[in-house]
C-alpha cells in the first residue's frame, strides 16, 4: 500500500475516500480537514479564545494539539470527577500532554469545588448509575469552567463515529427535538452558554486514533470503568457494518443530515432559557440539573 | 409456548408485541390489524372498489383474501411480464388462488397488449437489467389496468420489512424527495392516478408469511430469477439485526416516520403532473416512462 500523494509506504487506508497515505501526508491532511471544518462552519475566528473539552482520550487531545500547533488561542478544560484509579490515569495523561505539547489545560475537580466526587454523589442515591449524572455534570462544568476562564467558544472531540451513532439512534425514533438539537455547531442561546463546535465531526475514530498515535500523544485507551455505553456501542457497530458494506455511508449520513436539518428542522422552537436560582447559569428549570445533582439548589 | 388469549398451543411468537398466539387468534388478529389500518388511515370505504396489486406472493394474495373475506369490493390486478418458467408458476398460483378463494383477478399480459415480454424488451438494450424496467412497467400498468377495471383505489402488499428497508436507505441519505414520497397512503395527484394504500405496512414478513401459510394460500416462494434485490435485501438484514437486538425497532421506526413526515415533509412540493403525449396517463415528462420503454411514444 503506497501513499497516493508521494508513493512512500502508506500508514493508513481510508476506503471511504479511496485513499491511502504515508505518515506525513496523513498528518497534514488530518489537521487540514479540522481547520477546513472550523472555517467552513465558522466555528471560531482569530478573535476567539477556544476551550477544548478534554477527556484524556485520542479525540480531544488530538484536537487540542492541532489547535495549539496552528497558533489558535486554545486551552483545555478537564473535569476531574474523582473516578478512582481510572481518574488518576486520565489525570496523568492530561498532565503529560500539557507539558509535552506546551498546552494550557485547566483542571476542575468536582470534589474540591462541590464537596463530593461522582462516585460519592451516586452512592447516596439508590438505583442510580454514575453515567446518568456524568453527562449532565460534564456538560454543565465544561461550559462554566470554560466561560470563567475567558473562552468564547467550546470545542468538543466528537468524531464521525460518535455523531452517526447518535444520529442513527435519533433517526430510528424520528425524534424531532433530538434531531433538531444535533448539529456540528450549536449556537449559544444565552450569554452564559458558550457556542459548541465539533471540528472532528467529519473524521472517523480510525483517523483520530491514528492521528493521536502518530503524533505521539499519550492518550488513555481504556474506557471509564463505570461506562455502560452498551447502547451507543451497539449503534456504532451497526454503522460500522453499513460502512464496511458501503464505504462512505457514515460521512454521507452525517453530511446529508446537516443539510436536511438546516432545511427542515432548524426552525424547531428552542426551549426558553432562564437562569438557575442557585448558580445563575442557563437552564430550562427553576434550578438547573447540575445544582440538583450536587445538592446546591435544595437548601431551603 | 401458549396462546396469550386462550392458552392453546401457540403457532407464532411476536416478540415486538410480547405476544404468542394460537392459529385461530393469530388469524383473527392479523385480519383485524389490516382492517384497522384501512380504517385509521381512511384508505377506502364502502363506496370504493379496491384493486389489489397481486404478484403471486404471500403479501398481496394474503391481502386480497382478507378483503374478499371481509366483503370488501376488491379484485386483484396481475401483470404477466412473460418471465418464462417463473411466470408460468406465478400464473398458476394466482389462478389457483382466484378459484380457491372465489376472488376476481384481472390478468394483463405485457406481450399480448404491447407486443413484447419484459425479457424481449430488455434483449434489445445493451447493459440494461430487467429489474430497472420492471418497477416502472408494473407501477404504470397496475394503475392503468386497475383504473380501467373500475377501481377507485389501489392497494399494495408492502409489509413492514419492505417499508423499513426503503426507509432506512432513504434516511441514510436524508433524501427529502424520497422521504416525502414514502407514505402509507399516497394521495392521487391526478384524475388518472389512483390513490395508493398499504394496508400491510404495520405487519412483518413473518406475520404475512404465517398468515398465508395458515390460510392455505398457495403463494410463490421463489423470487424472480431476474431479481437483483441485493440492495434492498441488505437493508432488510440490517433492520432485522436491529430488530433482534431491540424488538419493536421496525414498527417504531415506521410509525414515528409517518408522524415526522406529516409534520415536516408533507408540504414538500409534488412534481407537477401532465398527461403523456402517447397514452394520456399522468407523467412529469412529455412522454411517460412506460411508453418510452415499450417504444410507444417514439413514433414520429
Amino acid at each position: 500500500m503506497k501513499c497516493k500523494i508521494c508513493r512512500d509506504r502508506a500508514v493508513i487506508s481510508l476506503p471511504q475516500h479511496n485513499l491511502a497515505l504515508c505518515e506525513e501526508h496523513f498528518l497534514a491532511r488530518h489537521a487540514r480537514i479540522v481547520l477546513d471544518t472550523v472555517k467552513k462552519f465558522r466555528m471560531f475566528g482569530p478573535d476567539d479564545r477556544v476551550a477544548v473539552a478534554v477527556s484524556g482520550g485520542k479525540d480531544s487531545l488530538g484536537l487540542l494539539q492541532i489547535l495549539v500547533a496552528e497558533g489558535v488561542s486554545a486551552f483545555g478544560v478537564f473535569i476531574d470527577l474523582g473516578l478512582g484509579e481510572f481518574q488518576a490515569m486520565v489525570n496523568r495523561a492530561v498532565e503529560g500532554f500539557a507539558i509535552r505539547f506546551n498546552a494550557e489545560v485547566v483542571r476542575y475537580s468536582l470534589a474540591e469545588h462541590h464537596g463530593r466526587s461522582l462516585p460519592e454523589l451516586v452512592a447516596g442515591r439508590k438505583g442510580q448509575m454514575p453515567c446518568s449524572f456524568c453527562g449532565t455534570l460534564k456538560r454543565y462544568l465544561m461550559n462554566r469552567v470554560a466561560l470563567e476562564n475567558g473562552a468564547t467558544v467550546l470545542a468538543t472531540g466528537h468524531n464521525l463515529n460518535d455523531e452517526t451513532a447518535v444520529l442513527l439512534a435519533n433517526a430510528l425514533r424520528w425524534d424531532t427535538p433530538y434531531l433538531a438539537r444535533q448539529n456540528i455547531v450549536l449556537a449559544s442561546t444565552h450569554p452564559k452558554l458558550l457556542r459548541k463546535v465539533k471540528p472532528l465531526a467529519f473524521l472517523t475514530e480510525k483517523e483520530t486514533g491514528a492521528y493521536a498515535l502518530l503524533r505521539g500523544i499519550g492518550f488513555v485507551r481504556e474506557s471509564c470503568p463505570y461506562s455502560q455505553g452498551a447502547r451507543s456501542l451497539w449503534f456504532k457497530r451497526v454503522m460500522a457494518e453499513m460502512e464496511a458494506h458501503s464505504p462512505g455511508t457514515k460521512l454521507r449520513f452525517y453530511k446529508q443530515f446537516l443539510r436536511f436539518r438546516a432545511e427542515h428542522l432548524a426552525r424547531e422552537a428552542e426551549a426558553a432559557m432562564r437562569e438557575c436560582e442557585s448558580c445563575g447559569f442557563p437552564t430550562t428549570n427553576p434550578v438547573c440539573a447540575f445544582c440538583r445533582i450536587v445538592g446546591e439548589g435544595q437548601r431551603p
